[in-house]
């Protein structure tokens, strides 16, 4: 399990939701509240928007608290767009291709939860990117191989029916060769105009969800665990849901990955 | 604070302290509880004796849990007396020049505890180094300050006090410009022939330290806190004590810094 | 282009091989001779077989004349049967998974060469591997796409016919999706107790390959490139030759990979 | 001896002086022409300003060729004044804390050249830094040591004096404790506002230093060596040289470090 925290509306310094505030995902870092794991020291990652296409990436394998680059590096920089990730380790190793987010041409991807006997299935997850996205698969994390899944379903035209569609196909590989949950799925992603956020999962446990407007920011603020326990305005995401968040407005439909039948 | 463990004794490989007990020193990476951190996460370090008079020296700064040379290592080389740590920093960077242990020559040394407004003094204590050892003098840390200290007092003379008059120059240090506790201090120290450790602290708060023979072994561990609940024989050693470690014996004998005038 | 070094025979210090000798393998890591790129800056590691049946291994992604752990732990550990690296990359990032040797079980592998157009054929690679090998596909490598290929074709059996499957399904791959040259292939493999090395390339360009024998040490030096250059006594391995070191024998046969079908 | 270049003008993105001409910093990161050493692999930093007054920092212990962070980083992040630097070490550890550029405040400071003998006198430079500087002092690099004695002497007040009797202070040092040369130093210096450039040396081998404006950019490059061979207009600094860059002007002074007397 990590934690996370995304952010779309005026630019602001990625600080203002990475470290200041009281319950920062930095300090999450440390002391996380809503997850198994209180720690998530095995790596970070920030995806930020500025004024290319692209989204800049800076990740690495320290605990978040304790790296001057990070510090640095969301103290100087402003987005109206961004994605940032604390890791707690489910197995895969330490390493900067491992760590969220993992980005795409233009989208940005980040997850928290579970992928039920992944590493019986981490080959067929594979053989299921294509190869014309074979190269981005840089890690061997389950949270990567999802997002390429989801890029070659269609990511680009119909966010949630792809991302559903990648979720079932995890779904598949989990009940032919994994164990339970199958699926546990809380995830952000971000095209640079729009972000997303998935609350999922197979069984009654899917990893919290919040988010909160903020009128002197004109911002919003989309969160694994709320960044300030005080701040009232927190709104808890219900399970089963695909958020689309753009200007000040919020649109949430249900995400429901349709079983489907894996190839013989 | 950190957490540490050191042995002596027949060799075995360094697994046997580092990873393999219940609450071994890479558990007590995540989960120490007999100190304010819990988590231990700013880099670890072992120092191991074997062929050779001078120490090998492994530090890195990512987790211990998360790191498989340290995995790899500690499962491949045995050693009749070496030092593990795990830190917690108390301020300074997370760099393998500031892990522990410190090695110079033939001694290895490492810490846990604190020196009140260090940060006030580190000037003056790096000043307290002679030119002759100021070459290993890499990082910026209180512990091997103090360890180049004790060095200067003559440590290959007489450990003991050698290292009660560095502590003593810390504590003036600290009472001249820095603030309380003046020193807390749990080190080991070793020689490639002995091991020595010592518990004080100026004021009612030692951190913790403890030590077991066990038969079965024909060793000694030597530890900040016991390296499995359910084992029984762990004996704590009183504060204010300087203990000499050698075959199976054990020295304990008092550890009094004497006040020294500071240098005008 | 990589530089790579192996010992067996009397166990010696790895710093024997890896940083004493005038043109050891940190002196190549910066200045190697025999290749297209003097410098081998892009990782390092070495695996070694000690009391265990599997070997140890250090790999870090500094480069190796840099590196303190490296100079110490090469400096302390004695073997019989090692394997040491360092690593140009051809297009792969640094990381710690991406750098040689590669271990499973009581095998270990390292490779310098290149595979023609890797990046067009790396899913077909990754999915000729077998279920039960897919967990030790740690990184993106092709050198290790090559190794656990050669598992699967039987390593513990027939090394030599083995690794000429894998070799000739590289090939293939790279015939169909690839580029010339196909494939250029210096590699070291070891079982903990014998050391091989292979020879071959598709073109005129095998990388160079020589060993080397000596009476005072009792053991054998098998290289990329000399580890001295005033030595005498280094003898080149012709291009097409699968090499067993066992004692202080020396057995050198013909590596021919067959043509293989793709599957359909 | 290192390779640095920096900008003032319009802002521009980083890469177009670090990665994008043809001898850019990281092509200079490997394949150096116009200093000793070729390649300048033990580590890297950018300190750029953007809307603060201080300047953000960003360094890690990688060639900067292989490192993905610093090429995203450059890539996003834009610019009216910089600073990046690829390092080759004198002899200090390859650490984030001895890697160019150094900052304290709103300044930003890098530097190629050495000190001679600078490892007999590294305590006496510490301890001529006072102690409200004193917590800057993060490393052990005498490039770092020398930055903190300007500001020490003045940076704010008279930038060229102030680097002139820290020169003087360091030429003192290498006299009664050093070797020749006594000093060689070309460094570049900011505030926010401007940018300053310094060669010097006591001895007839100033490293080099060069500045070209561009019409184009509406800005100023200033450089260790040009950024492309084919370019006209770089502008060759004479040693002895202080520059101020302001706009599109230039001011060139001498730069003459008086004799110092130490203290006894």
């Amino acid at each position: 399990m990590c934690r996370w925290a995304a952010y779309i509306g005026q630019a602001i310094f990625l600080e203002d939701v990475v470290s200041s505030p009281s319950h920062s995902l930095i300090h999450q870092s440390h002391c996380a509240t809503q997850c198994h794991t209180a720690t998530n020291a095995d790596g970070f990652g920030v995806a930020w928007y500025g004024e290319r296409p692209e989204p800049g990436l800076f990740r690495d394998v320290l605990p978040a608290w304790s790296d001057p680059n990070l510090r640095s590096l969301t103290a100087q920089v402003k987005s109206h767009l961004f994605l940032a990730h604390v890791r707690a380790s489910t197995g895969t190793a330490t390493s900067r291709n491992n760590c969220h987010p993992f980005t795409a041409g233009r989208w940005a991807f980040m997850h928290n939860g579970q992928a039920g006997g992944y590493d019986g299935f981490r080959r067929d997850a594979d053989m299921a990117i294509p190869d014309h996205l074979y190269a981005q698969r840089k890690g061997a994390t389950d949270s990567e191989a999802l997002f390429l899944l989801a890029l070659a379903q269609g990511l680009d035209a119909d966010p949630r029916a792809a991302l559903e569609r990648a979720a079932a196909q995890f779904i598949a590989l989990s009940r032919a060769k994994g164990t339970t949950p199958h699926l546990r799925l809380t995830a952000a992603l971000a095209d640079g105009e729009r972000l997303y956020a998935v609350r999922y999962a197979t069984d009654e446990n899917a990893p919290t969800l919040y988010h909160r407007w903020s009128d002197s920011r004109q911002g919003r603020a989309v969160v694994s665990e709320p960044l300030d326990a005080d701040e009232c305005g927190w709104e808890a995401v219900p399970a089963g849901s695909f958020c689309t968040f753009e200007g000040s407005g919020v649109k949430i439909e249900t995400f429901t990955p349709e079983p489907v039948a894996l190839a013989a």
